[in-house]
């Protein structure tokens, strides 16, 4: 039985991250990451597979950066994992034996077995997999009525990209008023499910799909709850994501009440020697320490990083405990990112705040060509004017924007020192220096709260 | 006479700044402008008046936002202030007194005086000034052969613009080694002015303009140290600013040695009821606190909202001590950005600094359309980290980048903490979750400390 220093579950971004970093910290131990399949997908790439990108292969990713550092890989599914003797076993047969073991093994999308004909041929997922996505976007090559389920990023994103294939009839089927509803404000939502119906999307909001139509097996439509039927090719369900821990669980690790494992701020699980890291670890809010559902790749690489430095004790402090969720998307050519708190997040947590936006463009004077809106948008609490989170959208650099309000929320800046904040500004880069919009925002935001006081 | 409660002296982006934000903290007090020329510029934006623009008009910018606030605006040189008074004399005669004086007079360029030569006629100079720049792009219509002195932000990016006519030739002319070596690192340099060369710009770098040429009182061209002459129909010397301080000055207020009214963090001078802010007004370096010579409208407009905030008390504290100098610019389609500290100004203040990079595209994948080279330099504390400087440059997002850089640098954020930094991305907006530039260069200062310490 092959021995290692750590072993990986998962070759996604959280594992290549976790062995990237682990091997370039601890260069004398061995590290193996075990994946399920040969080739790997850039997961937030998939979306663009369908049109921008038109090929599977030009979103592909791999584990060469670990490889190159001297990490081993095997491609042989993960059965089994025995935590008191640190051992697993994968499909062929074969064992290993670790002596640091970390879950890396990501989500996967939600199934609609709640949904008659849901097993119907030709309704598919959004599965992160090389092998899954290729035959699917084989099979979508001749499908001209396409429904997708869902508006959130994975499905709105899909669609949006589906319907610039002139043959292609894309509709969009949502339960929630508004796509993106999970992600952005109402506000936002709006503006991103405007922008959706403008690139071709028959978008259907506030509606519930009640069944999938088919005739010998085959997808034919779905019917809508009220009565009234689409007509499909191909039925899409991107429903949400959960935790991909069932390996995890059967060995006896403890799961939280979304599926995911519960971990300490460093990724280490309840059992000793046993890590999670991604999709498949616990998520705490960034404000309340609550269980969250939030999983994002960014995220994923950022806990993969503090884990890959911390394996063999803690070396780096985790200076931002909890997630914060930075989002960002592009839909018809507007950008549009979100961090934090929003006024669909936060009643859940009960949180006061107040916000505060400011409107103006991108480049400086407004009169150059190529010039987008852009808004800023903060959250802020009325008590001692700390960002809680923030909204930006417009051009493509809110999607850079987007991180400088997320470092003010994670340093806990307040709207009184952004006041002060220096930015540098350049007329074919940015909004003016007579009213950066994030540093507009903050000042609108300390008028309200002085109202406040009154 | 008539009373003022607070009068600014200058419609730059400081002085509007400083009067609109006085106006909303305090819309019972009155709040005068006085300005030299009824119409006035982004100054940012001249550079792209002479091709993108190709107008002056669209680059003109006003107190509107001020007046639409109340304020008053008054077109009419001071010629004269007296402190004890409380009053200023302008051109035309009329007198004003006043509770509050705000200088923001801005800066000049420095003039060619030691250069034989310098008086002849189509010898220029990019003075922030609508109707100087107004005369100098109806002059330049006809002109084919134009030298640029002085490889800064100014020259360089006036010279790349007038390059972009087909039938203009254009010559820069730099006595260092490198354009742009005042703000950039001698590696982000030498790319601005490889970029520099690229757009048609006929670059001398080393190389020193002994005297300016002329026949019959007209510049013809210009005579370089060590024999060589360069033809010309005009000359444009972006030589430097200096602080506009003569008024300043000869009413008695303390001036430092580069020329700037000294103030204190909040704007105020030596004399009672005194301000200045912006270009005309001290900058001291945010680390090493001594006088500095940065002027950027973007620094000036933090300084005024400070200003404008705290004009009748401090309301606001002045979060960041010092100015940290954000610099952003676009050659030849590339863009190049820097904050704080770099090899070229650190070792005059004698600061030991250790650097680190990273590089990769700003898109992900980077087989998508459009993708640029994304570049994140950072400059490091050896001692705890702290992060002192940084540049990024490729694509557009660089511009917005450099303010999570500069955020950073604000907050002393160390490479450390940037480890469990969350940040937001999106395939067709940032680089990927994998690699963020800014947070992979922070992994590269880490192992470069932990080498230095071993």
């Amino acid at each position: 039985m092959k021995n290692y220093d750590v072993i990986i579950i998962g070759a996604g971004p959280a594992g290549i991250i976790t062995g990237v970093t682990a091997k370039k910290q601890y260069p004398g131990k061995s590290v193996l990451i075990i994946r399920e399949e040969e080739k790997g997908l850039v997961p937030c790439g998939i979306p663009y597979i369908f049109y921008k990108l038109n090929s599977v292969d030009k979103d592909a990713m791999g584990p060469k950066p670990f490889i190159d550092l001297g990490g081993d890989v095997v491609t042989d599914p993960v059965v089994d994992v025995n935590i008191k003797d640190k051992t697993l076993k994968v499909k062929s047969g074969a064992d290993f034996s670790f002596d640091k073991l970390v879950f890396a093994t990501g989500s996967k999308p939600v199934i609609a077995s709640f949904i008659p004909g849901f097993e119907l041929k030709n309704v598919f997922y959004i599965k992160k997999s090389y092998n899954y996505i290729n035959n699917l976007f084989n099979e979508l090559q001749d499908k001209k009525n396409i429904i997708i389920v869902g508006g959130g990023f994975i499905g709105a994103e899909v669609a949006e990209q589906l319907a610039m294939h002139s043959d292609k009839k894309v509709s969009l089927v949502e339960s929630e008023d508004l796509c993106f509803s999970k992600a952005f404000s109402g506000e936002l939502s709006e503006i991103a499910t405007e922008q959706l119906k403008k690139s071709n999307v028959d978008v259907h909001t506030s509606t519930l799909v009640e069944k999938v139509l088919g005739e010998n097996g085959i997808v034919t439509g779905v019917q809508l709850k009220g009565g009234n039927n689409i007509k499909a090719d191909a039925v899409i369900f991107a429903i949400g994501y959960k935790p991909n821990t069932e390996i995890a669980k059967k060995a006896g690790l403890q799961i939280n009440k979304v599926g995911a494992i519960v971990v300490d701020n460093y990724g280490r699980s309840s059992e000793k020697y046993i890590c999670a890291v991604g999709d498949c670890s616990q998520t705490l809010g960034f404000l309340t320490g609550r269980c969250d559902y939030i999983m994002l790749a960014s995220t994923a690489t950022a806990e993969a990083r503090v884990l890959g430095y911390n394996l063999f004790g803690i070396k780096i402090k985790n200076s931002f405990s909890g997630t914060i969720g930075v989002f960002s998307t592009e839909i018809n050519g507007v950008a549009m990112a979100a961090a934090g708190l929003n006024e669909k997040n936060a009643p859940f947590a009960n949180i006061e705040f107040i916000t505060a936006k400011f409107s103006d463009v991108d480049r400086h004077p407004g009169t150059l060509e190529g010039t987008s809106p852009l808004t800023a948008k903060l959250y802020v609490s009325p008590s001692d004017g700390t960002i809680l989170g923030g909204e930006v959208w417009g051009g493509k650099s809110s999607g850079e924007m987007i991180n400088t309000v997320g470092l003010a929320i994670q340093k806990g800046v307040t709207v009184y020192e952004l006041m002060s904040l220096q930015v540098g500004t350049h007329p074919l880069l940015t909004n003016a220096p007579t009213k950066p919009v994030i540093i507009k925002a903050a000042e609108v935001a300390i008028s309200k709260i002085r109202t406040l006081n009154k």
